[in-house]
């Protein structure tokens, strides 16, 4: 991710949980002392985990349960009924499905917002991933209920926040300015100042949502917001597909990161983010995979590779989001977007040892004319082999090493099944 | 294809080179003589091997050579150098390569325009794909050079059509209103008319393009190439990004085939097709990857997502290119766009046995909702496990029968080295 050399040919080496070195040179001696594992690299590309910075992982269970539907017919007569069965079991089995396509599409890092959190947390601590956690909550309820779930809410932050070696990170989340009303928001910005947590939610999504918000708020989304206080904690949006000028030049200033779904955003028909401008303005932009009933995969290679090309194709600039910009947008700007850009993200010494290998000596790898191109225009989660998190490898060949990827894909099967029976 | 019964699980057989039955229960007995072979599709997917109905297989020589380019300055500074210095082994190498890439990603038929075309109808024969093979002609030359060139053209396509047990048949392919002059173009007309060919040609590609047609012939492409009689032969335009309702009216009272490139006109920032408008009209559209130095890979799955994903996000309308039309844009439409559709294109008993299997015991076609949405939305050509064409089986576990592949990308590898160093 480094603009200078974006690609070394040499050696990395590891130490725990932590990158001591990279480079082209032999490494320094006295970083390879005794039981040294040596891994041979040829043919394969190392490069930094991918960071997804939306999602919704229990949704796995819905994958193509429903497409190419109208938004409110989508989420009123097939997400939300189908979610209300959702025992823990099938949380967990969803869960535990994603982590499975995540790893073995090589992102490392994810965000993930949605009820019973802690069942999440729990397979996020087991399995070796990083991950930065949300209970989402919908406020369209009485007073009692939504304290109950701030409560909750901040619970969860609270006890997770740093769990896992520190793999695990917590935020607050209402779920969107349309489901929660303003004075239910101005209560997680409280929470958020008192126990010093980033805030995530839904943003402008669409532009119904943008003009029902006008509706009832006079305002904008954006504007709406900012006067609930919501920009003065840490923030991270997702979709922000409908911003104008000033939006944009207020969320900067406002230093708001932005988690940029672009293909959930064109299978709900919400539209295209405008994300040249974002990136122009400096901001923390990043990938999202949405929720996979929405997708319905989680290979983020892909939201790579649609941010790189839609956005040439829809400005009439080839020149926007070239292949190096679209990585970044996948890996180093990502954990931009998560504040976590001192610790993971790129491939350095000091950092985190969160890395991929991917099989590079493919057809469509060939010729070996240059490998961030490629890894952008040809990659796919399907070319990695290995992965890594904090030092250690999760996956090896393909294969989980210890998440039961057998036993998971029965149970989300089983969960799927009993479900609509019901 | 079949839209009452999508899905069939039950039992296939192939005869030599044709389906003979398809269906839930039990085969006729006559059907299994002896010294069948019998093979167990469990946790597979069978489908029809996908179309690729627009592309220059050898210039994978170029993949990532650059990206993010102007046109002009992508084509004249970097592609037409450095595809002046082919040799006919180079193009060889592209080919052998790209068609590699084409059978480990599923596709079994293809559309191929390049020059020295006799050199991958050479490597078709032998590899065993379905190719439709067109000599590009560029027409920015003396009349003697246009002779010699049309002369080659109609050779080739007369030489070859038909050959390999008919898994190569032949078009004429000028390659685009702006790089051929009228005169020349009639040419090719009188051409396909003598010799009973398709036409196959590049057309609006970019708005550019298409305004240069206006000052220089005082029409738009379509207008033009109807008065110099194209489209009075069968024909198959590529691209057609730019187009009025009018011209889409009258391509269809033609009888016009489109090969929509989703992902090369975004890469080229040439704009999006209009293809719910196209298939409203009933038109005959399918779906080419284009050349893979401006997309840049050959996975034909992948235009199958884009071309469901991107027309619902930039008309506002989740509901056109469902799921089951996008799948048919990659098979059976692409058949229908070659005029072959009584022979390929679908799992029918009495159509050739082109078919390839899937990997569906992966987490990311998990729950097992609705295969078809799977197909499209979340599987990709490394899901593809075994190929067959006539019949034949071409790839068996991810692995390439006849074609050598390491041979092939290490031959790749060394042309491009060699013109980069010239």
């Amino acid at each position: 991710m480094n603009d200078e050399q974006p690609v070394v040919k040499g050696h990395m080496v590891v130490t725990n949980d932590v990158i001591t070195y990279i480079g082209e040179a032999e490494p320094p001696q006295h970083l390879l002392e005794q039981n040294v594992e040596h891994i041979n690299g040829a043919k394969q590309a190392f490069m930094p985990g991918l960071v997804n910075t939306h999602g919704h992982t229990p949704m796995t269970l819905l994958r193509g349960f429903s497409d190419d539907q109208n938004l409110q017919v989508w989420l009123s007569e097939k997400m939300w009924p189908m979610e209300a069965k959702y025992t823990a079991e099938d949380t967990k089995n969803g869960a535990a499905l994603a982590q499975v396509e995540m790893l073995l599409s090589g992102t490392t890092t994810f965000v993930d917002m949605y009820d019973r959190m802690e069942l999440v947390a729990e397979i996020t601590e087991y399995s070796g991933m990083r991950g930065m956690l949300t209970r989402g909550v919908i406020g369209l309820c009485s007073e009692e209920e939504q304290k109950q779930k701030l409560q909750n809410a901040i619970s969860f932050a609270r006890d997770w926040n740093g769990k896992a070696d520190g793999r695990i990170s917590t935020m607050l989340a209402p779920h969107a300015p349309y489901t929660c009303p303003p004075a239910y928001i101005e209560q997680f910005v409280q929470a958020a100042r008192d126990y010093n947590l980033p805030l995530h939610t839904h943003m402008s999504e669409s532009i119904a949502e943008v003009e029902q918000n006008v509706k009832d708020y006079g305002a904008r989304p954006v504007e709406h917001l900012d006067r609930l206080g919501f920009f003065s904690c840490p923030t991270l949006l997702a979709h922000a597909v409908h911003l104008t000028d000033e939006e944009i030049a207020l969320l900067a200033a406002r230093d708001v990161a932005i988690s940029h779904n672009p293909i959930s955003n064109l299978k709900l028909a919400s539209g295209v983010a405008r994300l040249p401008q974002l990136l122009k303005a400096g901001m923390r932009v990043s990938l999202g995979t949405d929720g996979p009933a929405s997708n319905n995969n989680l290979d983020l290679f892909e939201e790579i590779r649609f941010a790189a090309l839609l956005h040439k194709g829809v400005s009439y600039d080839p020149t926007v989001i070239p292949a190096s910009e679209a990585l970044k947008l996948g890996t180093i700007y990502g954990a931009r977007s998560l504040w976590k850009d001192e610790q993971i993200g790129s491939l350095e010494a000091g950092k985190k040892a969160d890395f991929i290998a991917l099989n590079i000596d493919q057809a469509h790898f060939y010729p070996m004319t240059d490998i961030v191109s490629h890894l952008v225009y040809s990659a796919s989660g399907k070319d990695v082999l290995h992965v890594w998190i904090d030092g250690k490898q999760l996956v090896r060949n393909r294969e989980c090493l210890l998440l039961d990827e057998e036993k998971i894909k029965f149970e989300a099967e089983a969960s799927f099944k009993r479900m609509i029976s019901q």
